[in-house]
């Protein structure tokens, strides 16, 4: 029942690719465990400096010899209106009042500034020679796809819809992660709107499957071999799973992170985009619901990262959970507290099961 | 793999259930055909009259000797406000203007009269025999379900969250139906809001069954045997199917809402309250996107209903897609116009041929 194509292309024993979570989620610890028990650890390099990005890899290429990738947030356009800023501001105000926050200093988002380090990461990720590489919030531009399969790299999109997986495959994405309504943290879409977007994984395999010929990869919401399997079953040839890796022992998010999502219940995760003017799913808090209201004023990302930035790094240092991001797909009472390994066992028992059951 | 505890339960060969879906859908020749080929043909009874029912029961006995069931809606509290009904068909006034409709006169909703109604399909499934009963919108009072259970009916309820699932068992339910965010038509939430009960079925289903004991019924977004071996893979005991049994050829949906779902694109079928006061996912059409700004602001089920109803019937006998309500799951691409008894072969030949892939 499982197909080899992805796994045989990827060189990687078991059809799981942990997914890449940027923000010191994917520490190298996580991504070379990943890659060493069977499946494909990701960097999330979306917040990374190029030198940080080089650096993780170097260690990553320490802890394995095994295949790993690297993700990477395609640069979108965006507009920086001072209306905006101080409409956001004014709201942001009381919980930066609230933390304490005194040196509210942030800096602007640069768009071109942005692109550059968009291109560095891709300069890096050749001159390291990593395998693996896949893209979010958009597809690059042909030029860099055809640059980075010169050096053999095999490239990995991201689409929320059928139609943005055939965009994918038609700018020639070796594979392609259709990412399920379930899914944690930012919504991948890039091209059509965020509620005609938000499709589930029970509709969304069978009906790209059906659509694009390069194999599909599922994520949103599978945390174990019984949503594996029913990827699989709808034609997805790997799975790509983040929650379950999050909560993990090798997993950088914080102690309270992880304890959030082991204590939820799955209608305690919904959607908001205050927190970085993209919508994202996770756990509900007093950030969310405070911000609820006003949430479709804001700015679009990365401009409301940036200001909400102070609270979260705040919130996260205070260990005050009520005001942090507590990204997490829609599964989150399937949560476990193993090491990457332990995980990838248990899954692939469970596979086993269900197959000869 | 596929376990029998529902089927056998049930007394039917395949573990299949026809979504009961309202509204003149559910003919007696598509809930026969359903159960003359292996499945569990259900009529909708939420908007029928005693005396419909009666005679729909009788008319499926007629057309087969196997088991089938009858769906009602369980009322709820609603209130009716003046002004929430003028600012509705302020709203409407220029659609109705549009579609010529003269005569708008119409009875508001009556919740005791609503409440009488419910009461005499009861007596009306008691008396007629049927054996199988499912609920949506709700759970009927402990007397209700008492005296249904001593005339040996199997009880069916409908969850769209885990807490939902486990107070369906609590109260004696025989079986919970999961409704995952793909499903068509209305949301069948009734404790939990709307966005925290948006729950894709690779989430809801193993949750649900990890903590209800009571066999789990997976719907939404199913439309053929990959979608059935995914549930079952996640824990569910059989599915439940409304969208593709919709555009089978005994099914009573107009032909412009059959037509409409088979060349839609699952980023066209949005949800909307605007239709009936309740949730609902259709494919995006005129009505929908014009009234989506003020869809928030409408009365409630079932009021909103009652002012719409001219312009659903005025636009259904006008043959004008524009207006009708097209209610489907998110897998319109999936959908095919066959025989019910063609659909149901067409899916187990798929179920058998992942087995032994």
């Amino acid at each position: 029942m499982l197909s080899t194509e992805v796994t045989k292309r990827l060189k990687i024993k078991y059809p799981i690719i942990q997914a890449p979570m940027a923000g010191g989620i994917t520490t190298s610890q996580l991504v070379a465990a990943v890659s060493n028990s069977g499946g494909l650890g990701m960097i999330g390099a979306g917040y990374l400096t190029p030198a940080q990005l080089r650096e993780q890899i170097r260690e990553v290429k320490e802890l394995t010899l095994n295949h790993f990738g690297v993700n990477v947030f395609v640069p979108g356009e965006f507009t920086i209106s001072q209306n905006g800023i101080d409409f956001a501001n004014e709201k942001l105000q009381s919980i930066k009042n609230h933390l304490n926050i005194a040196d509210d200093s942030f800096q602007l988002p640069d768009a071109r500034k942005l692109m550059e380090t968009f291109h560095e990461h891709m300069e890096i990720v050749i001159e390291e020679k990593v395998p693996v590489c896949s893209f979010t919030f958009g597809i690059p531009s042909k030029e860099v796809i055809s640059r980075l399969k010169e050096h053999q790299m095999i490239l990995i999109g991201t689409a929320t819809t059928v139609r943005e997986a055939l965009e994918n495959q038609e700018n020639g994405m070796d594979m392609v992660v259709v990412q399920g309504s379930e899914a944690g943290g930012h919504r991948g879409n890039f091209s059509n709107s965020h509620q005609e977007s938000l499709i589930g994984l029970m509709s969304l395999i069978p009906q790209a499957v059906d659509c694009v010929r390069i194999p599909v990869i599922a994520a949103g919401g599978i945390m174990d071999g019984r949503g594996v399997m029913a990827a699989i079953c709808l034609g997805a040839k790997a799975v790509q799973m983040g929650t379950a890796f999050l909560t993990c022992q090798e997993s950088g998010a914080h102690r309270l992170h992880k304890e959030a999502i082991l204590q939820s219940d799955e209608d305690q995760v919904i959607l908001t985009r205050a927190f970085s003017g993209k919508w994202a799913r996770g756990i509900n808090n007093q950030f969310i619901s405070t911000m609820h209201e006003n949430e479709a004023s804001f700015p679009a990302f990365p401009v409301q990262n940036t200001l909400t930035q102070s609270i979260r790094k705040t919130a996260a240092a205070q260990n005050n959970p009520d005001y942090m991001s507590l990204w997490s797909g829609q599964s989150p009472r399937l949560a476990k507290s193993l090491t990457a390994e332990e995980l990838i066992q248990d899954i692939m028992l469970q596979v086993k099961n269900i197959i000869f059951d």
